[in-house]
């Protein structure tokens, strides 16, 4: 089951700053070969259902063992079983009604 | 590794009414034996990552199998290592402020 | 507009509890006499759409003057045109199914 | 009081494709002069608190006004008292610690 997929990951009891906790899930998400987006409040993904849940396990471990006690994320995901679709076409199939 | 967490899913492609959905997806967190607890606005679980996710993707199986082609889930999920904490503790901690 | 919501509000730079900070947003609700309901991920609420809205801006406003200097709240919201329809009605809707 | 959001909205009872009404919303955005940016499970924007929920109240509105009897959105939302920071800031900060 494919899945599409977006996330924001909030370590808490680490201060303010977050950036170095998203990029080293961004590194995660490299070593992993998953395709992948940063945007301004959050990362797009895609994959097969396991390989996008492991990748977001992968990354609260990762960001634990940076020293965040407390990992709080929100994401939104979505199947279908009508067709494939990809970050890609959802972007596009939006972008051609704004023309 | 534990994890707290609470979702919300939407059915697309089935018309207006997605509280039958929302209840065999509760079929499927009991026939799985998964803490969980409904809300007017989703649901929250408690577990081990993969029974949780393991859990959810089960319901959007399930949810696909009775007719939705489509089918997108919000979801808050946290990881802890400095302690254990449960659904009941959190909601406690908090009223034990509110009184 | 009607609106029936729910919403998680987490302080940043203020360590790992916080529990008093959603207790002081529970107030903020109290104050406001809007209906809400605490659960252990998050708070639901309903009214109308301004009402909710600036309950939550104050909710922010209130963090920010117990210290914490960033707030990043995580909501889902839903109106409708069809029918009315409350948190009361959404819980029972399930329910009645699950019977 | 500034505001950086993410949100995802969901138009129910209206079939499978809901690219329209997400483009919809986008020409709500622009006719309101809100800085925005879709991705492919959202859109950002950012500004003053009344004003970007504003404009997400009048995606609502135009959203029913197509035809959704029923819309149900998904957002995150921060906001800071220790600093001004816009969205390309926020991806700014990520990718200089990618490099």
């Amino acid at each position: 089951m494919r899945v599409i997929a977006d996330f924001s990951l909030v370590p808490m009891g680490v201060g303010l700053s977050v950036s170095r906790y998203v990029a080293a899930c961004h590194e995660v998400l490299e070593e992993r070969g998953i395709s992948h987006q940063l945007h301004a409040y959050g990362t797009n993904l895609e994959g097969e259902w396991e390989e996008v849940f492991d990748a977001i396990r992968a990354c609260h471990e990762r960001v634990h063992a940076m020293g965040a006690p407390r990992v709080s994320t929100n994401m939104r995901f979505g199947t279908r079983t009508d067709r494939v679709q990809t970050l890609q076409d959802k972007v596009e199939s939006v972008t051609r009604k704004l023309s």
